[in-house]
C-alpha cells in the first residue's frame, strides 16, 4: 500500500470554494488561503444562528499506547462514512503544533485513506492562527514588562508573575530563563520562561470562545500575576486585551479543508489536553452545526482525559449536546493494555485482548455516565485475527454496547459505512440525554474528587492543605463556579502512566491547582505536566527538505 | 480631509486576481491569501525567466528626521503616476515588522491618498512571511541547544554561540537572557537573548535569495558560532538548513496587494535598515521586472545607508541594473537640517530651507557616483510655501538635477504625473550607467573606508587592530569578496545622530565587524545598534482594540 504522503499527495482535491458551496457558504464569506483552504467569515457565521442544530457525534479513544490507536483517523473515516451512506457531515479536528513536526512525530492530519488536505499546509504554518496566538500571547508578556519597566504602576510583584511567553517549538533551552539582563535599559532581572504555543491560555481561551465579544471579555479576564498583597493582576488592567483580541481577528474564524474524499473538514484550535481542555474550537464545532446534520469532533487523549473534558469544560461553556459517543480501540493497543510488549503485537494473543479489553469497558461505562451513547470503532490492523476482534466484540457486547470493525484506514469510507449507519440510528433514537458530571455549584475539591472516583475510579483524590485553601480562596473570590481541567498522565486511569487496564482503588494526589481565570477553568496538576517539550538526539528536522519543490522528511 | 485609515477603508479593491490578470499572471499561479493579497506561485515565476526586464527606479531620501519625508507614500504615488500615464508599473516595498505597531509608530503602507491596500491585513499577519521567519530562525536555535544537550558531537563552545532567538516584538526583557536553567533536563546555562524578527540573518537571506535552491545554500552557509579553536560550526552542521527551507517555502513567494487607485503592489520582506540591507526581496524586484515596464522600489533610511546598500548589496547580488533614482525630500525636513526645531515648522523660513538643502544635495551627488540619474521628489505638506519650494528647486539645478513638487497624498496619482513623466525621459533615454561604488575584490577595511569617505564624507575610517585583525582572518578564510553592510545611526553622514546637514571631515570609528555568512555581507558596527526595540511608557497597543468589527487605533 502506499504511505500517507503518497496518498495525500494523489488525492484530486476540490477547490475550496465547491467545498464551501456544499455547506451553502457564498464565496464572498469564504477568506481563500490558498486554493484548498479557507477561513468563514465571522458576520456570515453570525448570520446562522438561528439555524436549527445538527448532531453532534463526540470521537474519543481508549488510554493510548505506543501502538497507536488512530483517533483522527477514525474521526476522518467516520465523517467520509456519513457522507457515504447520504448525510451531510463536517469533522471538526484539531490544529496540529508546528514544534512537535521537528520533533518525533509526523503530521497530524489522519492517515491512509482517511485523512484531512492539504496535509503539508496542515501541518506547517497552515493559515497562521497558532502564530497569531503566540503573537498575542507574547504581546501580553511584552507589555508587562513594559509596565513594570516604566515604573509599575499596579505594583506588580515580580516574583508572583505567572504570565510566560510562548514559541511554537520544542525547545527546552527556554523552559527556564532569567530575562531583563544587561543592565538599566533592560529592566529588572527576573525568572520566567517560554511554553509551547499549545499550552498557552490564549490558545485555550480562542478554543472555548463563543463569540469575538466574548474573546476579548476572557482575554481580558487572564490574571497575569499577583501583588505583595496577593490581589491579582489581570490582562484587561495591562490594557492589553483590545490589541491581543485585534491580533486574533482572524484566528478565531474556523479553518475549513477537506478530507481525501472531499467532505468538509474544520481544523480550528488546538489546546494541550493535559493543562487545557484538548478540543478543537467551539466557533468552528457550532459553525458546523449549523451547516450539516452530522459534526464529528474528536477529543484529546483517551476518554477519561479528552472525553470527560470535551463534556464537563467545552459542552457546558458551549451548551453542546452531543448525541453519541465512538470510542476508538485497537487490538494491538488493548494486547498492550493486556501485558503484550510492543515488539509481540504481530502474535495472535486472544487471552491478551481479553484481559486488556477492560479499559475500553471502563470508558464505554464511563461515556455512559454523562448519558451519552457509545459504540466502538475497532481500528483495523492487517495483523488482527478473526479471533482476537471476536473477542472485543464480545466483551463489548456484554456491557449492552457494540464494536463494529472500521477499515478506513485502508478502505475510506466504505470501511466505516457499518459504524456510520448505527451512528445515525442512534443519534437520531434520541436516547441521548447528557448532562455534565458535576454541576457548577459543587465545591472544587468535590469537583475534582468526582473526576477522581467516578472517572478514574480512584478511592479518592488527596491534596496538601495548601492546595485546599488555594481552592476555598478561589470559591471566596468568585472563581467557584469554574469546571477542572485535570492534568494527568494520559496512559493510565490513575496517576501512574504504567498502570495500564482498569486500575481501582488508587488514590490521585492533586500536586498543585491552577487558575486559568481567561480560559474559565481550575487546572489541578496531578503528576509532571511538561508544558514545553524537547527534541530527540536526532530531530525529524534533520531529515526534512525540499526536493524538486517536494517536502520529504516531514511524515 | 479624511484619516488615512478612513481613505483605506473606503477604497474600492479590486479582487486580487482582477490585478493579477493584469499583469498575465493566470488564476491557478495566484495562491490568494483573503480576496485582496496572493502569494505568486514560485514554478511560474520561473517560467518568466527568458521575459525582457523592466525599468527599475529607487526611491531614497535624505537623512530621516522626525518632520517625516514620506518615503513610501511617494513611491506608491510615483507607482500611480507611472500607470497614470500609460505606463505598465509595479511598485516593490517592504514589509512592516508587527512589533512597532504595538509601540509608537502606525501603520506603514503609505498615506493620504498614496497607500496601499489592505492596510490592516498588510500591516498585521500579512501573509505570514514573518512569522515564517521567526519559526525558521528559533528552529535553528532550538536544535543548537538541543545539539548541546545531546553532547555536543561538533564541540560547540557555548560561550561562542551567536545565534539569538527573535520574536516579530518589541520587547526589551528579552534582549539579555540567560537560558536553560533548572537543572540537568533543561541543558547547559548560558548568556543569550532574543531580536526582532526583522534583525534576523533568515530575513536578510530570505531577502538577497535568488531562488529557493540558493534560499537553502545561503541558510546552510549561516555561522552560529564556534569552536574553542575558533574554528566556524554552521547551520549545514546542526542539519537545520533543509527544515528552515521548507518553513519558508511560501515566504519567499511574492505577495502581490494593489495601491488605492488599483495598480500592483508587491510588499515582500522586511530587513533592518541598519545591521541589514533593508530592501525588500529580490524575488519580489525581480519577478516585478518581468512583468512590468517600470517597477518602483524604495531602499531603507536615506540615501547614505539605504540607497548605498541597495546598489552595492542588493543590486550587486542580484545583477540589478537601476535605471534612476527619486531622492524624496520634504520642506519640513530639509529646515529642521538648517536648524528649525519641530515645533516651529509650521512657520515660512526660506532661509533654513536655504541651508538645510545642503543634505539633499549631497545626497544627489552620492546617487550619482553610482553612475545612476537622480531626481528630487518634493513630497509636499500644506503649509509649504512657494518660496521655501523655490529655493529647493534652484538648489538642486544648480547641481544639475531637478525637483518636482509632489501632491500625491492629497491628489493621488494626479500629483505625481510630472515626476513620473521625467522619470520615463530619464529611464528610456537609457543615461544610466550603474557600477558598485567598490568592486568585490577590493580589501574589506578599503570598503569601508571607501563607503566612509566617498558617501560619509569623512577623512576616513577608523578601527582597533582587534577589527582590523578580525577582517584580515576573514579575508583568510575566504570572505574578502563580501560587501560592507553599514550600521550606523540614519540621522546623520556621520556617526553622530546630532549632526545634520551635509557635515565633513569627520571620522567613522567602526565599534564591530560581524560575519553574516548566510547573508552574505559583513556589518560594520559604528555606534549603539539597537536590535531588540522597547515599548513606550504607554504602547499604542493600550489603544488598539475592535470596535463593530472594525479595527481602531492601529494608525
Amino acid at each position: 500500500m502506499a504511505t500517507d504522503i503518497e496518498i495525500a499527495r494523489a488525492a484530486k482535491m476540490k477547490p475550496i470554494t465547491e467545498i464551501g458551496a456544499r455547506l451553502g457558504i457564498p464565496d464572498e464569506s469564504l477568506e481563500p488561503y490558498g486554493r484548498f483552504k479557507a477561513k468563514i467569515a465571522m458576520d456570515w457565521i453570525n448570520q446562522q444562528a438561528d439555524k436549527e442544530d445538527g448532531k453532534l457525534i463526540l470521537v474519543t479513544a481508549i488510554n493510548p499506547t505506543p501502538a497507536g490507536e488512530g483517533k483522527t483517523t477514525t474521526s476522518v473515516g467516520l465523517n467520509d462514512g456519513l457522507n457515504r451512506i447520504g448525510k451531510n457531515s463536517i469533522v471538526c479536528l484539531r490544529e496540529p503544533s508546528l514544534g512537535p513536526c521537528f520533533g518525533v512525530k509526523g503530521g497530524a492530519a489522519g492517515g491512509g485513506y482517511a485523512q484531512v488536505v492539504p496535509m503539508e499546509d496542515i501541518n506547517l504554518h497552515f493559515t497562521g492562527d497558532f502564530h497569531a496566538i503566540t503573537s498575542a500571547h507574547n504581546l501580553l508578556s511584552a507589555m508587562i514588562d513594559n509596565h513594570i519597566y516604566w515604573g509599575n504602576a499596579l505594583e506588580i510583584d515580580t516574583r508572583r508573575i505567572t504570565w510566560r511567553r510562548v514559541l511554537d517549538m520544542n525547545d527546552r533551552a527556554l523552559r527556564q530563563i532569567v530575562n531583563s539582563l544587561g543592565g538599566v535599559s533592560n529592566g529588572y532581572p527576573r525568572e520566567t520562561g517560554f511554553d509551547i504555543t499549545v499550552a498557552s491560555e490564549i490558545m485555550a481561551i480562542l478554543c472555548l470562545a463563543t463569540s469575538i465579544e466574548d474573546l476579548e471579555e476572557s482575554i481580558g479576564n487572564i490574571i497575569i500575576g499577583y501583588r505583595r498583597d496577593k490581589t491579582a493582576v489581570r490582562a484587561r488592567d495591562i490594557n492589553a486585551h483590545g490589541a491581543m483580541t485585534v491580533l486574533l481577528k482572524s484566528a478565531i474564524q474556523p479553518n475549513l479543508v477537506q478530507t481525501l474524499e472531499n467532505n468538509p473538514a474544520f481544523i480550528h484550535g488546538g489546546p494541550f489536553a493535559n493543562i487545557a481542555h484538548g478540543c478543537n474550537s467551539v466557533t468552528a464545532t457550532k459553525t458546523a452545526l449549523k451547516l450539516a446534520d452530522y459534526v464529528v469532533t474528536e477529543a484529546g487523549f483517551g476518554a477519561d482525559l479528552g472525553a470527560e473534558k470535551f463534556f464537563d469544560i467545552k459542552c457546558r461553556k458551549a451548551d453542546l449536546k452531543p448525541s453519541a459517543a465512538v470510542i476508538v480501540a485497537t487490538v494491538r493497543a488493548l494486547k498492550m493494555n493486556g501485558g503484550v510488549a510492543k515488539a509481540d503485537l504481530g502474535k495472535e494473543d486472544v487471552e491478551a485482548v481479553k484481559k486488556g479489553v477492560v479499559n475500553l469497558l471502563r470508558h464505554i461505562e464511563n461515556v455512559k455516565q454523562f448519558g451519552v451513547p457509545a459504540v466502538v470503532a475497532i481500528n483495523n490492523f492487517i495483523t488482527d485475527t478473526e479471533a482476537e476482534v471476536q473477542a472485543i466484540k464480545e466483551a463489548v457486547a456484554a456491557v449492552g454496547s457494540e464494536a463494529f470493525v472500521c477499515t478506513h484506514w485502508a478502505n475510506g469510507s466504505a470501511g466505516t459505512e457499518e459504524l456510520a449507519k448505527r451512528v445515525v440510528e442512534i443519534a437520531e433514537s434520541g436516547q441521548s440525554q447528557f448532562a455534565p458530571l458535576y454541576p457548577s455549584d459543587m465545591p472544587l475539591f468535590e469537583k475534582i474528587n468526582t473526576i477522581a472516583t467516578r472517572i478514574y475510579r480512584a478511592d479518592e483524590a488527596i491534596a496538601d492543605s495548601s492546595v485546599r485553601n488555594q481552592l476555598h480562596q478561589w470559591e471566596k473570590d468568585g472563581f467557584g463556579h469554574l469546571p477542572i481541567c485535570m492534568a494527568k498522565t494520559q496512559y493510565s486511569f490513575t496517576t501512574d502512566p504504567t498502570k495500564l487496564g482498569a486500575p481501582s482503588h488508587h488514590t490521585v494526589p492533586v500536586r498543585e491547582v491552577r487558575l486559568a481565570a481567561g480560559a474559565g477553568f481550575i487546572v489541578a496538576i496531578c503528576g509532571d505536566i511538561m508544558t514545553m517539550p524537547g527534541l530527540p538526539k536526532v530531530p525529524s528536522a534533520e531529515h526534512i527538505r525540499l526536493e524538486n519543490g517536494q517536502i520529504e522528511g516531514l511524515f
